[in-house]
């Protein structure tokens, strides 16, 4: 290390989530730390730590430290809600007699469509301060309730907004490819089109998509078309990411793998097959325990077998208006423990390293490392197993974003 | 109404959860109250207001103003966590290995007899506030970790020095029966008698318990055993609650309607007939889904029965380091609805009107009515389904603790 930096963080122990460092966590114990640049520049045990002055030096009182928390997986840029739904669903209603009158992810393009700019920035704010509130300091944002050019990149330029705006990092996914507009009823083909020959290319172009993401089931698109989806992002050289195998087995996780796929999203239905060409793969395994919960569902993702062949795990709140409006990755955690049955140690490598992994940003952040950004929290505890055991009380002492803390009210729930 | 009141808030919504008011929330749209000396002086139609003045005038810029949440089922004041045990449960150990190395409730009881009163007091603060942001104004607290004098009467204490502290209001309940202590092993009706007599007493003598507690179930304590504390309390002057019926069907619901208990929580074994008792009483189904949840039970309690029946259903948080470590009531409400078919309206009551009739407060609070205290929450929402529908974005704007808001620190989450 150099013999100044700007922050040195001492007397904490490290929960490095490094795969170099042995034990779930990587854990270094009686560990400090050092920042210059926004990067971490040192890292060990504080009886190596070499002598060095800091701008800034930070007793941690024995707390332990974690690399900040990622939500690979959102959607949280949206119009209206869907709370009146949620009710007459509760009173008896139907999905079916709610679909038909117009309920369902359709009336949040209504409402997308509908909303100014303005509106939409102004109600994703309080769901990002949430997140931020729990340590999360970066969040990957979907498109995909415009389903029409204008309405997907004023939701892609509102992701950019929150970013400009909020010291947390944001990642925006195109998901023009979420479902069928109306206006295509019957033609999903020639949506697919557009799509490929206008949006993204649009979306591209004004750089407003750090990826390309779709929907691959039968109430959504064909693993062909999603093939013409991805064709058309490796020509405008963005990675994909699909959602696939939710609520049936479709194809769609041996074509993310075959095409270098960031990750594949839900897969609940994926196949013995499936999870060996993920192992082969880089491609990562999102899990969405919030959307199991709201929907009810009973077939969980093979997580035993995901394990045993070492797939990389991630977790997500898949934060959106239908199926999951529960904006705690903390809780997800949990929940990916509880229904799931990841270890304490895997449900915080999946909202760390394997999440930076889905998102393609291994190299710059997920683990406490020499290099990486020092995204950091900081929390008042004993054990780290305290994260995914707990809810709501246990919060952050201090949340670093690039060796930086912000102050109270912009981290704030809101 | 006076011509003069401390407070006046206009331009609202009142979901006021008055039963003479038509609909689930007993809604009064553009609506305005007036408070006088910490209660509620007059509630109704803006139009209808008339000419006062006001030492505050809060312009509730249309959003909508419930009742303080009240949390009538907890155990927040303990000692240590289980955070470990959690982890090597999903690490493949079974409850039975944990259990014989000292896990399970009784590494709590030691923890909380090891904790000095200001530790045990510092751990539940973070607790408390999770709670307190969320809009609780009433929380119940339990004893039931000490299964011994000194350490009872620690726990109650420490609920009571919270109230002190915080503008929250605390019941306590001395939940002494609540498990056998190892010293008492083999031997549960002596450890019964030094609750009658020496236990109970010594808290009523204090006045640190307002009501007395007890859990009837195999593995604690039999409907006999149970009857002699509830008949111990009624000596005492104190009303009582049983947490009956979890894991199997007892008994201990028609021995608490009997005995005119407040409540009887969890209940999901209860039979037709203790249904039907339940509604011919006053007593209160208080409905726990966070250990629902937690202990990945399958078994519902029977809610469409209580529904019909016009039992009063309470839902509380049970937060409690074993079977529900989740401090949100929020979480609750939803939990409630996906897990047990309530609907949002139930769940709004369930956390207000029920939950205050479960603590024999239905006199002071639980609903938005004239001569009630002014606890009372405005939230940044078109509808008061939001409330059971999200989790997480959608916080308080403003909380009155009988007409008096605190500001930001008091009610922040720790
Ligand atoms: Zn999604
Ligand atoms: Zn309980």
């Amino acid at each position: 290390m150099t013999e100044r930096c700007d922050l040195l963080i001492t007397n904490i122990h490290a929960a490095t989530m490094d795969p170099a460092i042995r034990g779930g966590y990587g854990a270094v114990e009686d560990a400090a730390v050092a920042v210059t640049g926004g990067k971490i520049v040192w890292l060990g045990s504080r009886k190596e730590l070499p002598d060095c002055s800091a701008d800034e030096v930070v007793d941690g009182e024995g707390q332990w430290l974690t690399p900040g928390l990622i939500d690979c997986h959102t959607h949280l840029v949206y119009g209206g809600h869907r709370a009146s739904e949620f009710a007459r669903r509760l009173g008896g209603e139907s999905y079916e007699e709610v679909a038909r009158s117009g309920g369902g992810i359709l009336s949040t393009v209504r409402a997308t469509r509908a909303a100014s700019a303005e509106q939409l920035y102004a109600a994703a704010v309080p769901r990002l301060q949430a997140l931020m509130s729990e340590g999360v300091t970066t969040v990957e944002i979907k498109s995909g309730y415009g389903l029409e050019l204008d309405t997907e990149l004023k939701q892609l330029r509102t992701a950019r907004r929150l970013a400009q705006h909020y010291p947390v990092e944001i990642v925006t996914s195109c998901l023009a490819a979420h479902a069928l507009p109306p206006e295509y009823d019957g033609r999903a083909d020639e949506y697919i089109d557009l799509v490929c020959e206008r949006i993204l290319p649009a979306a591209a172009g004004e750089q407003l998509a750090d990826a390309v993401d779709m929907f691959c089931e039968s109430i959504a698109f064909s693993v062909e078309q999603c093939q013409r989806v991805i064709d058309c992002a490796k020509k405008l050289g963005l990675p994909v990411k699909v959602h696939a195998e939710q609520m049936a087995h479709t194809g769609a996780t041996a074509m993310a793998v075959k095409a270098g796929a960031l990750s594949v999203d839900h897969i609940e239905y994926i196949t013995d097959m499936d999870v060996a060409a993920l192992a082969e793969s880089g491609t990562v395994a999102v899990l969405l325990p919030g959307a199991f919960y709201t929907l009810r569902e009973t077939r969980t993702p093979p997580v035993e077998k995901l394990r045993a062949s070492g797939v990389p795990m991630a977790l997500a709140s898949d934060l959106n208006p239908g199926s999951c409006p529960l904006a705690s990755l903390r809780l997800m955690m949990n929940m990916g423990c509880n229904f799931f049955g990841l270890t304490p140690a895997e449900a915080l490598a999946g909202v760390t390293r394997a999440a930076a992994r889905a998102l393609g940003l291994s190299c710059s952040r997920g683990s406490l490392r020499v290099g990486l950004r020092a995204d950091m929290v900081l929390w008042p505890m004993d054990t780290p197993d305290r994260l995914a055991y707990e809810v709501g009380a246990l919060n952050p002492a201090r949340v670093f974003f690039a060796g930086k803390t912000v102050g109270g009210s912009d981290v704030a729930a809101g």
